[in-house]
């Protein structure tokens, strides 16, 4: 017999540590897109190497296939009980702009109850309430009730780069029943939900060129190409007057949503004017007669994350700008192939630059698809009870706009669904400055978790 | 009598010298627009006071009214002959970016028979190029044929912001008949012109505004304005499929070039391809059926000197960014207001802005309208027969596609025409990488320079 009593107390004796060390692993600036933190990358990892191994995880490795370092360990005694492959990533988003942060986005600050900090809500503390969970077990019980393994990875703000070969490579020993993930996020911290959708990612950079170099505005405009006014008129013409995407092909595949996922969303009755408020905007970008939810969570979108060309210093520059480039992100909805929608966004601009203008098209990644669990998943019912254990609510269903490139990766090669279980929240800035992570969440999550190892042992 | 072969023979022997001294002239680093370069413009100033003192001149003095100093001096012992305002200035463009320089933009370095820097040909060497010359003749001849005022002002790279109030505060001072502009630059460097016409210019810097933070766009995509993209459809509305503005009231006023400026443009039997080739690009931004020149001298343009919003660092970052800026400058052609001009851009802008983004437009400067000088002036008459004496061939007359902001102002304060006499090239990279300046264009501006101010001096 478990005595969750005893778990229970060991956890209100150990948080105060737990948040110690979870600051420290939140002072590693471990952002994956950058080299230049390489060695904040590098740190992070060995903190997770060193806690793995003290908390009794075993065979604690780092699994390397050409890209960042993930992190591995497993306790694989409890026989009968089905085998759970843990994820979460201690990779982070790049921190800038960093004159927004109202403290050092890599010294971890708690103000009015919230840890402030990059990666605080995605994915460090999430992931570290797993891990957290899975020592008070060991520490207490000395067993775990269920088979762990887990996979940290560090690329994930990067598309998961060599997780396809690490996947490959340790096919084995990552083999499991479930993907359980620790990143993904609930919707709202006063609505019990589960996450049971996420949309896909197809990514692109632009250069557009118009001369051999920038050119005085006096002396030549009127007669030259400007690489950023080629470059805008290209992104306007992506969309339409009314936000709707325009690119021929681009949706090719994509699946409306089903009766029951409407129902769902019309259930969730949604704050809309709650929404724009949270974040200081209006409404007005969605497609005419769009759902709200629907565009957050199934429809594709075409963004532009970052543009720059010319002269953006103090003062004027009379110039005419060469040069232009962009970051173009996709998220697809689901029935999307991501090399298609990437190639028909690719297509649509070269169809569209004028005859005086280059342009380099950079299609960096493969994309990811996007990915839904089955609506009867045995694993994801699990999760639905823990929540209700805890909350005293049947969670709602819900889906995330964002991508987590995991499932759809373990999905083809470890033929096994996705269920996710984060206590992060999507409020909390991620991706922007002043990321935090509610303390009340870091409570309920180690909660949860300590609950949820016990009830996912007893899946047949 | 005047000795000329004195004067020549005085230039020859002193040229090494007067090369090092431009080259010491252009290390101060002197960018008008940018704070940081504040003791930059400072030392470029105080190399002219000393210098104009050395060389003879009187009643030298720094003129400031509220923005950076003009440096003056005079000459005025030539009874009956006429006062010229000699023009020139000191301040340069900033010299980013500086990764696409070969040398260092403040390190001058003579390289195949052309001096690098930023200044080296707008406007430092032209501004010392007359200076040596009044230098040349007071050397020798202890005396100029001429009348001379200097005006040598540090701020024509930004609006020559406090000139008019300096012009109004000097009135005086600075009465001549004629201002006689070292700025301007000549059309080809093997093809004897006088520049009679140069474009105005009004300038905008736009901010667009769609959330109070950056956000996710995972998270928020498909719901939420994008300030880049918001932006690039602003830009994209300015001009039509083929390269027409399409702002209202934008072109009130503007003249259509007249019979002789056809004829003058079409004489030119100006090389396009060879135009297109020496820049790196290709013909198809002008507006259908343009005239290539007429697009370059008096045809107004709309063009963005630079943009920037979200992120733009190494790899990727999957936000929506909620602010993007970008700074416009127009040139004007004659007949347009600058500032009615400006105002129609940002009327433009605010009309075609989407409810659910912000806008603020600030429109820096007054703006400054085109100038042509008459085409019968006495003192053109007089620099088109220097120009053939020192060249053997008649001149052309040229317009200038840049904006001199000196012309209209001394038109309206002191009543005076413009004539342009810069021994500065248009291919020499102005406003960009790599600014050069000819040597030889030194030796020939020595020569024609002394000769023009006794010309001048004869002018009844």
């Amino acid at each position: 017999m478990t005595d969750m009593a005893a778990i229970d107390a060991w956890v209100d004796d150990h948080k105060p540590r737990l948040l110690t060390e979870l600051m420290g692993f939140l002072r590693a600036p471990s952002v994956s897109t950058d080299p230049g933190y390489a060695a904040g990358l590098e740190r992070a990892g060995a903190i997770l190497l060193e806690r793995l191994q003290r908390i009794g995880l075993r065979n604690v490795q780092a699994l390397q296939e050409g890209g960042h370092r993930a992190i591995y360990g497993e306790w694989l005694d409890a026989p009968g009980a089905p085998t759970i492959l843990v994820y979460g990533h201690y990779d982070v988003q790049p921190p800038d702009p960093l004159e927004l942060w109202e403290t050092p986005p890599f010294e971890p600050t708690i103000r009015d109850g919230k840890l402030y900090a990059r990666g605080a809500s995605d994915d460090k503390s999430p992931l570290w309430i797993a891990v957290s969970a899975l020592e008070a077990w060991l520490a207490t019980e000395r067993r775990l009730p269920v088979n762990v393994k887990l996979l940290l990875e560090g690329e994930e703000e990067i598309g998961s780069r060599s997780l396809p070969a690490i996947l490959a490579a340790h096919h084995e020993l990552l083999r499991a029943d479930v993907l359980l993930s620790a990143d993904g996020g609930r919707w709202r911290a006063d609505l019990p939900s589960v996450n049971t959708s996420s949309r896909g990612l197809a990514a692109l950079q632009l250069e557009v060129r118009t001369a051999g170099r920038d050119l005085h505005s006096g002396r030549y405009g009127g007669a030259v190409g400007n690489a950023v006014m080629v470059l805008a008129r290209l992104l306007a013409s992506l969309h339409d007057n009314e936000n709707r995407i325009v690119v021929a092909g681009f949706a090719d595949g994509l699946a409306r949503p089903g009766n029951a996922d409407i129902a769902s969303m019309d259930r969730l009755d949604f704050d809309a004017a709650g929404f724009y408020d949270a974040i200081g905007a209006r409404p007005g970008a969605l497609e005419p007669g769009g759902r709200l939810l629907e565009a957050l969570w199934l429809r594709p979108t075409i963004e532009v994350n970052g543009i720059a060309g010319g002269y953006d210093g103090p003062g004027g520059k009379t110039v005419i700008p060469c040069t232009a480039r962009a970051k173009l992100t996709c998220r697809l909805g689901p029935g999307q192939d991501p090399k298609q929608a990437g190639d028909a966004v690719a297509a649509h601009l070269r169809a569209h630059l004028p005859e005086y203008a280059d342009l380099v098209i950079d299609q960096e990644r493969e994309g990811v698809a996007a990915y839904a669990v089955p609506e009867d998943d045995r694993f994801l019912a699990v999760i639905e009870q823990v929540v209700e254990q805890v909350h005293g609510t049947r969670p709602v269903r819900v889906g995330i706009g964002g991508t987590l490139p995991i499932s759809a990766m373990v999905k083809q090669s470890l033929g096994i669904e996705t269920v996710m279980f984060s206590y992060a929240t999507a409020d909390e800035n991620i991706h922007a400055p002043n990321e935090y992570f509610r303390l009340q969440s870091f409570d309920d999550g180690l909660l949860a978790w300590t609950r949820l190892f016990e009830a996912l042992g007893k899946v047949a």
